[in-house]
């Protein structure tokens, strides 16, 4: 998607080898028109799928998936991070490594909110390892409902969960993809 | 708000003399369709304001702000809960104390995001003792930007988050106010 490279390459900033901060228009502040934008990107690519609800994760992914939701017409359900008072005793749960905070964490759905009719789509902000998206689909596979497809934003193709999701044949759409860092730059796939 | 409040009397779950549990529409599952009308309703509450930039708290504010922000035309800025590798080192920051998870947190919004140029809208799905709004406020503050009004899903009129920021004489909507339960129904506000 081109109007999202040019932001990357235009306002990205590359720390370390490893790192891409994009949170001028992606993950702290949201440029709302950007995402309707990436929400119709995400809909192009997905509409001959039947979409029952939208899935993503705390707390970057719920702007996305909630201006995507506008394009398919679906309710969003957001996985927990956290335990809280407020969420329901029965989940379905997944264990998840995040690279950025580089600790083990829990996602958690309530059983109220995805059935074995679900057909899911799975959006998020960043692929990286993959272990988000792995844990989204543990959890939409206890629910016994389906996986229709997985889009994501930013794709660090240098690492290894892209390839871990197309080894399982799921419908993988990443809207920009990056095969590394050279002088401060950003290099994506062509 | 009519809409809101069949809403939350249709699907609101009571437990025990404080917790309403809304998460089949508002904090876990996101009816989208509903947040758009929520998203009208608050611009039309605050559009002789000139407002510049939404303010919000992760995580459930962030799906109610991203879609808000399509009537205001306005980006969103979200306060992050947790330091992470992302964040910037220079940061706004404020300590809140968390009704629903007991526990003290800072919340952090990178100085990159707001100036003194900005007029702020803080926007949140609920009010209970007042702590995030006032952690938001302090935040804008530090910024030396202004805020200009803070928009409420649900408040809880019986705690005292209410009183302290209309003493403020803030510009405070709230779409519904429930004053209390009674035999596990919501008693809305007149």
């Amino acid at each position: 998607m081109e109007l999202l490279k040019k932001r990357i390459e235009e306002e990205g900033r590359v720390v370390g080898d490893e790192i891409l901060k994009v949170d001028s228009f992606l993950n702290h502040q949201m440029d709302i028109e950007l995402f309707q934008a990436m929400g119709e990107a995400f809909y192009e690519r997905f509409k001959t799928h039947k979409i029952t609800k939208i899935l993503t994760v705390e707390a970057s992914g719920i702007g996305i998936a909630a201006i995507a939701a506008l394009y398919f017409k679906v309710p969003v359900v957001f996985a927990k991070k956290t335990k809280s008072r407020n969420l329901d005793a029965e989940t379905y749960t997944a264990e998840v490594y995040s690279f950025t905070k580089q600790a083990y964490y829990d996602i958690q759905v309530s059983k109220r909110y995805l059935s074995e009719d679900d057909h899911i789509l799975i959006l998020d902000d960043f692929l990286a390892n993959g272990k988000a998206a792995l844990g989204l689909m543990a959890i939409v596979e206890q629910a016994g409902a389906t996986v229709e497809g997985i889009g994501i934003v930013i794709e660090k193709g240098f690492q290894e969960g892209g390839k871990l999701l197309r080894e399982r044949s799921v419908h993988l759409e990443s809207l920009a993809i990056i095969d590394g860092f050279e002088n401060g730059k950003v290099i994506f796939r062509k």
